[in-house]
């Protein structure tokens, strides 16, 4: 289910995020914080998404009652392995746009990512997802993104259905729409994260489906996880996000990860955002305008030098070639014109990071990758951490 | 090893498919009930396909005697987590054909499918395959298909090594033989589920590997798990599939499905099969032929509506646009003729059903889809349970 | 870390190949051999590379202590399953080319290689690299090397991030250097095996990573694992690597493998190395030069006949159609001249074997299968054991 239709649109309530009922028809409230383990019946589940017991490891002896089908067995002794209660139900059934987080759910998930930083191999919280099986369905190809999420899914012990290229080798090329195919992938899976491009597609397939779903980016449209992790990462790097300076340099007007970022700051108090772009990318006017009826300070500058002695982050992007089309000498204007160099760091104050969405080209000069406020590796490895989170909570909850 | 050579063969005897010698020399009488869980020689295989052991998740503790090999041990004490004990053998080593399987082995092999509907997520059937390697050898990319094999492999409890385009991605573009590459990745896994565009790519594959093959569709050829699944939604659907109307509906010259479906219906009795298609895809005269010969009675009719109103099971199909080349008028004229919409829902019994094999495009519509018999996505996830049945039945036997 | 840069840079140090730092800070003594089971930190890293504990499947009952976050727990009781102690280090960070490796070490990793061909499904050793995370970075589709090494990390229980196009599917197409792309991956996994179309690549991706790199082949340059499953694969077939004589038949200007063995070759006592191979794609001189210079003995030989009757070992290679371009004349007449049939079959000793890299075309005919003395299929299964104890070292030492 997802609910608001625009990044703009007035902010989301919870309530719009009813579970999916034909997940779990029963109430949420029982959450067992132990689970009785000599009872026989503790396989079925007492309280899950997806109806698919939530107990780990059960270790048990096996007597085989009929001898045509070793599945017809009788439980004689159990010994269980370690097992995480369920904890409560997360408030929304999919991730599909940036907006639909609020401020304090954001810092909830955040503090779930912070213990994934902690789970080590073996470690009991290696575990939580075991048995749990999720469909990457790449309908564009991000080596990036889908290696991120496998990661994060096996990190937690879960198994991974992968498509690298959906659109060219599914039947998709034989004209079947996405919702039968997402309702086909339901039958296979637990959790689908999808990349599409086509704006909405994430949505569309939430609506149709009766497991979560994930966006990983559909077309020009939302990467919510990859806003997440931003945010994630100034949290971690600069240890608030209230009361910040931040600069967001470079391709304004195409990057949805600089509009999705100037969202999400919106929710925390007394940040100032600069905006420095070439002008033929600049930040556009909805975000401004929203900005300004949120009271958020914003500011255009064309001094990065300037902007970058202020900042608390500096956010660099990639002009995106593949949005001038054949004028090639407007890119390569736009390209050149705000590089973050060892200049740039001089000004930058001690504590300040450097963020960076990546792929980088040039934008950013490899001198910077030694100094230790560069962090856009680090924030590469924060978004393992928040897609962790994002999964435990979708399909185990809290 | 796979035995018979052609759709209308005389039917098949279970003697043909001796198992394939180098995986299991032993005599197949053994067959424990029970294994003793305190000797240390439990590790061995006492009798098992691929001579791995299925002794599952075993707990022990081990002394290190090599310090140079840590694969040296000693074990010291065994616990033993739940564990199957081996069934019989499965009648066949291989996958390859839907007329393989007589009325017997159909319903047994529906069977252990109805129990893989309730293998839950830390279930003990969950974890049957554990150790175990199934290889995805796609040389024609398949995403439907590919994940749902995929899916039934880890629901068990086994590994996955996937090849979504084989064809451009592997040595075969070198012009490597078929054999060829089955000899080298039967040594890197315990199973190979292969999709070819060749028809008769899977028996050969059969006749060369140590392991077993299934038959995931070759070319024009056979694609019998399809098959399996279509009869298995039948009778989970209908309760039973003696006695039955069923109406094959759409392209029945190039459909595969309706092709392999006719002939496994002849094996049950009383069915009585109606072919509704427009006259440039008329059912080819071996199937019918076949039918005659087997005392199955059909009719050919022209009317869609009368045919539902009659059926059981209305078996819909695509129109199949790359068979037609470039007259994309008859395609065009064929595609419209019969589609199931509410009209035809309106007419149908209340205990009927709607299937088609997917993907569709326009020839059901979407009305349809809410419909309680509109069987069709049910109808892709029995085709996991089938999966699941074929895969523990050939690694595992019964 | 790489050291080291061409092909006949004098023997390199083992000193060299300091552990990675970043990945394992602390002093490589301890190496405890038993865990003190009921001591709670045990689940920290004791002495490990990549920090992460190799303490396997400790089973554990956990209370939540924590309504929120279901991750902080604390242990009740502790059972341990199977255990590997960590042996000492291994001598190398990263495999990148076959000369890395002295005698002394190629015997050592054989030993591992010879127990890996032992690790049945469930037996202890099919876990020891349980937790740990394999990501395939394939910038040129190799199905078959890819599925060896995945192959190789599931049977010792560990797990894959796969990528099957790197090269068109990943932001290496948005124009993001090798560096970055290894810095983001290294985030996402514990060990990268790569193929690139660029000789050095996997150099350049030692240098930056924290990780293990194993190179599974640079374009023209190495695929120093195809290097030591050929000399295993004599080691094992013939008993000894000292005092043999091989024909190295084929493409020798153009074949790494070759290359590769000629140069391994060279470092065993009284090998003797005959040449044949049409004129066009005759061995370089500078490997004649090296096996002079290293006092091995070496003929050129046009008659394959007379060199199979010497031979313990005849190592066919394909003839590569693409390395002649437009001159297909050149490469028909190349392509027939030196045919491993039952010809030579004939005048080859008993003990001796037929080896070849695979993928063959028709260099060997298809009757030589049949004869014991045929070792290719052998050969492709002794590199699976050959990668899984390179994983097993590089992830857990010796």
């Amino acid at each position: 289910m997802a609910a608001s239709s625009s990044l703009f649109s007035s902010s989301m309530h919870m309530e719009m995020f009813a579970p999916k009922t034909s997940k779990c028809p029963q109430n949420f409230v029982c959450c067992h914080s132990k689970i009785s383990y000599i009872e026989p019946n503790y396989l079925k589940p007492v309280c899950c998404p997806n109806s698919r017991s939530l107990s780990m490891n059960m270790s048990s002896k096996w007597e085989q009652t009929d001898r045509r089908d070793a599945l017809h067995c009788r439980a004689l002794k159990i010994e269980p392995a370690p097992s995480f209660s369920v904890g409560q139900k997360f408030q929304f059934d999919d991730i599909i746009e940036a907006q639909q987080f609020d401020r304090d759910i954001l810092s909830a998930i955040f503090e779930v990512a912070r213990n994934m930083e902690n789970v080590e191999k073996d470690s009991p919280g290696s575990q939580i997802l075991k048995g749990f099986l999720m469909a990457t369905l790449f309908y564009e190809p991000s080596t990036r993104t889908r290696l991120s999420f496998e990661s994060a899914m096996r990190r937690l012990g879960g198994e991974v259905l992968t498509t690298e290229n959906a659109r060219e080798f599914s039947s998709a090329a034989k004209g079947e729409t996405l919702e039968d195919t997402i309702r086909t992938i339901e039958g296979y899976s637990d959790i689908i994260v999808m990349r599409h491009f086509e704006s909405g597609a994430a949505r569309r397939a939430a609506a149709i489906a009766d497991i979560p779903i994930i966006n990983a980016g559909d077309g020009p449209g939302q990467h919510p996880t990859q806003a997440l992790l931003d945010v994630y990462t100034i949290q971690r790097e600069i240890g608030k996000i209230d009361d910040i300076k931040v600069g967001l340099v470079g391709d304004l007007a195409n990057g949805r990860t600089v509009r999705s970022l100037a969202y999400l700051l919106a929710k925390f108090k007394d940040v100032k955002i600069y905006f420095v772009s070439p002008d033929v990318v600049k930040m556009k006017d909805d975000i401004k305008d929203y900005l300004t009826s949120k009271g958020v300070e914003w500011e255009e500058c064309a001094d990065l030098v300037e902007v970058a002695s202020e900042c608390d982050v500096v956010y660099q992007t990639r002009i995106q070639k593949e949005r001038f089309g054949e004028k090639i000498d407007l890119y390569e204007k736009a390209r050149g014109k705000y590089i973050v160099n060892q200049g740039i760091l001089n000004v930058m104050q001690r504590h300040a990071v450097v963020m960076h969405p990546l792929p980088r080209l040039d934008e950013i000069t490899l001198e910077v990758d030694a100094d230790p406020r560069a962090a856009y590796f680090r924030q590469a490895k924060y978004g393992l951490y928040i897609r962790m989170a994002l999964l435990k909570l979708l399909l185990v909850g809290w």
